[in-house]
Formats: structure tokens, sequence, C-alpha cells
């Protein structure tokens, strides 16, 4: 199929947008990224990069640009016409060792069908284990200024959407204190094609700051406890319920890339509650939908 | 409704079963389990134990005894009339600390309607983590007399069941090294009903030489690691695959007592591989459906 000069424009930015963030976090850890090429036997391929880091305990920030035919199972799943595709997107996640700096996950996407369907997809969220209010304010305080420059008044939407995703329904709680998410969006929108670079672009905005102002503090075992419970909860939610993970490993995608997100130390208790009273108590009411922006449009 | 015979002497059962084997584990151990009484606001409830022990890192035994009325959603998934119905069962999975000692997990359970249905599932299989052949063939053996007791050929069809059942299917390969699995099994065919007191009363048998073979065997940080990345595996499937999990996660069931079966402590690593020619890449080719009981019926 003939790409769009929309596609072909993002593909560019993600490329970029990948050396960009790989060189800052690089910046801020002792380690290198390691990098995967990959192709995918039905079209297309990848570039995944890696770091099991010092500070960034496991990091994964991955890239791909694929096309081919759509299955009957995909098309059905997208509510789309069965019709040859292309799809590229960039996807990342970041576990830091420390307990007092907050995994982050960044996805920007686009996808396109020669029948004629396009839309952006993506999102931004945060999962701190420590109860920083301020961080999570910041977070979202860069959040809401990329998506009000592209379309005003879309931050809460997206907000809403993303409490809404980033859930673990069995547990009645977020994996984190959420951010934005948005799907579908119409892609001869141009304002949409605004948003997802500005997305983007607001990424290490949104979160260096926040490692750079926590990587040095002291953290106690409790912190650390309550940090490899919560991360299988983050496990929890990418497995039981991301539609991006499970489509992923229904559909024979590259498994290593998929589930590069999964955090690298984890601990499953049973019934296991922190202390009340502690931080770790005040930070688990954090993960309930709030206002962060309170008195902003 | 009013409980058959059937039910009423399958709920004895495990109850029986569930102290015989909690005590037996507990001998293994120096630890005790604790026990949580809990009851299923829609009708029934259950007793579940778990056990954080010094050499069982994490054990759970859980029995339940449920009823009421059925939704709509769930009289679909098991393809069956919606009626008032009954279900009771026992779920065992055990997480030695040592890398030598395998996990274990196994469950039997019958479930009935007010309209006529009824049936009994269940299953035991083994996930080991080091190359013991003569260990996986003795837990077969034993699994194997017991079915082959209560219906001669069943083995074979339970043991082939199992090996389609736990497999992790986005990466080829089985959770461990199978057992047998069943379901559906007619609760009217008074041979099925035999069988699953034949499997639950074959656990221990199956299991406990195991452990007291291995249990002082010396390990390696190598055999420590591949344990660690096996049980990432174990997350996998029980959070994408297992029917079970999926269902209570997503019917509100007792969370804690469902999730009781995943691991202690985990390690996912991006694009993991054991070094060539060692136990742990031998024990890899184990993970593939095999005969363990040639010769045999």
């Amino acid at each position: 199929m003939e790409l769009s000069a929309r596609f072909r424009e993002m593909e560019l930015y993600i490329k970029t947008l990948q050396d960009r963030i790989c060189q800052a976090l690089e910046q801020e850890d002792t380690q290198r990224f390691h990098e995967d090429l990959w192709e995918r036997p039905e079209g297309g391929g990848g570039r995944t990069r890696v770091l099991a880091g010092r500070f960034f305990e496991k990091g994964g920030v991955n890239i791909s640009v694929v096309h081919g035919e759509m299955s009957e199972a995909v098309a059905r799943q997208l509510n789309t016409l069965q019709a040859p595709f292309a799809a590229c997107g960039i996807s990342l996640v970041v576990h830091p060792r420390s307990p007092r700096v907050p995994t982050v996950h960044m996805n920007v996407r686009t996808f396109e069908t020669e029948s004629g369907a396009c839309w952006f997809g993506g999102g931004v969220d945060l999962t701190p284990y420590y109860p920083h209010p301020e961080d999570f304010q910041a977070f979202h305080q860069t959040l809401h200024q990329a998506c009000e420059a592209a379309i005003p008044g879309s931050y809460a939407e997206y907000k809403r959407w993303c409490d809404e995703y980033f859930t673990v329904a069995h547990r009645g709680e977020m994996r984190g204190v959420g951010g934005i998410f948005f799907d579908y969006l119409d892609g001869n929108d141009p304002r949409h094609a605004d948003l997802v670079r500005r997305v983007g672009d607001a990424f290490l905005e949104a979160y260096l700051p926040i490692v750079q102002r926590r990587r040095e503090e002291l953290f106690t075992e409790a912190d650390k406890q309550f940090q490899l419970i919560r991360r299988g909860r983050y496990v929890e939610f990418n497995l039981v319920y991301d539609r991006g993970t499970l489509f992923g490993l229904k559909t024979n995608g590259r498994i290593e890339s998929i589930l590069m997100s999964l955090p690298p130390e984890v601990h499953f208790r049973y019934d296991w509650h922190p202390d009340p009273g502690s931080p770790h108590e005040q930070m688990q009411r954090y993960y309930q939908p709030q206002e962060w922006l309170n008195g902003m449009a």
C-alpha cells in the first residue's frame, strides 16, 4: 500500500524521538542501551533498545514500523474493514531501581489502512511508589500543557480516559497516578498529529525533573518492599488488561519487545497491606482517580 | 437448591484432604499455615490456608464451597443453562525456596446446577527448574496409577489434555513438565467421582518423595536465577491463559485466594537465555510435551 505523508512524518518522528530519549536516559545512568533490530515475517520490523542500568534497573524503548495484510480477527478487534494496513509507534517503560523514583510509561502510535481508515493513539502514565504529590502534580501539569497546546480542553478528557484505562479492575485501583491516554483519534484531523508529537516531546520534560529531584533520596527496606509489591500490580495490569500487550501476545508479535515492559524483580505476597500510618498506606490512596490540577481548565 | 449426595461427599472429601495436605506440608517445614475463613456475599465461602515457610517459600491450599444464582455471562462461559448452581473444590500451589525442588499445583472440583448439569474437573502439574528426569517420570507414574485405577486408559488422555492446557502459547512452551488435566467430566458417571478422589489422594504420594529427595541438594546462583526467570513464565501463564484465574478475577472472586498461586519472588529479564550446555538449557527441553512412561498403556 502507498503510505500517507502523515505516516512517513510519524515514522521519522518516532525514530528521532527514540534517539533523543535513549540519549537522555543514558546520561542519567552509567550504562548504555543495548539495541536489537528485528524483522516481522509478515512485513516491517522494529528497533528495540533496552537498558539494564545502575540507576534504571530495566528500561526499554521500542519503535516498530509494520505493514501487511490484516487478519479477520484483527479487523474485528479494531472494528475496521479487513484491508492492507501499516502501523508505527514508539513505546517505552522505565523501571528505576530506587523506590523513590517512579516507573514511567509512554507510547504514541499511528495506524492506517488501504481502505482509508487512519488514527492516532497513545498515552503517558506514572507509577510512583512514594507519596511525593508535588511530583505527580508537576507531571500532570506538563501533560496538561502539551494537550492544551494541541487541542484546548483535551487534557481533562485524556486524563479521565487514562484513569479508566490503567486500572487493575480486580483490585479496584489504578496501577499508578495516571497521566493521559487516547485512542482511535481521527488521523485526518491535523490537531491529532500535532497532539502525538507534543505528547512525545513532553515525556522527558515530565519525567526527568522527577528523576533528578529524587535520585539521591535515601530509602528504607519498607520502601523497597512496597515497590516490589506494587510492581506485582503492574504485572497484573499488563498481563490481564493491557490491550496492546494481549494483542501482541495473541497475534504473534515480537514477544521480548512486548514483555520488556514487565518489571525486573517483583514480589507477590498473600493479602499484603502496608503498615497503618506508613507513607505506603498514604501512597495507596493516590492510586484512586483524583484531580491534580485544581483550578485549571 | 437441593445438593446431591455426590456434592456432599465431595465437600467432605476436600475438607479432609485440605487437612491432610496442610499437615503433611507443615511436617516438611518448620512453619505453620495461616488460615483465613471467608464468605462470598452471593452465597457460600471458603477456607484459605497459606504458608510463608522456611522451606516452602509460598504455599497456598484453598477450599471453597459456593452457591447462588448464575449470571448470564457465567452460563455462557460454562456453556450451560442459567440456573442456581453450587460448586466446591480444592486448589493448591506450592513454591519451594530451593530451585532444586519443583513448584507443584493440584486442583479438583465439582459443579452442579438445579437444572441437572453436573461435572467434575481437576488436574495436577509439576513445574521443575532442574533436570531430574527420574523425578518427572515418577510423578507421572503416580498419576498414571491413580487414573488407571479409576478409568483404564484415561491417563494418556488427561496427560495430553494437560500438555495442551498448561502451555504458555506466546512462548511455544509448557509452564513445566505437565501431569494430568480434565474438565467437564460427566458427574453422573461414578467413575469420575472415583477419579477425582484418587487424584486428590495421589498428590502427596506424587510430590513428597521429590521434596524429600531434593531438599538437601546444594544449588548454584545460576540455578536460583533460572528458577526466578521460570517463575516469570508461571506468572505469564496464570495471568494470560489460566481459565480459573481469569474467571475468578472477572467474576469478583476472592482476589487473594485466586492470586495466592503467584510465585513469591519473580524476575523478568529481556531476551534471557540459559548458558549453552548448562543444566538449565537442558531443563528447557523438558518444557515440551513428551512421553514419560514409555511402554506403559
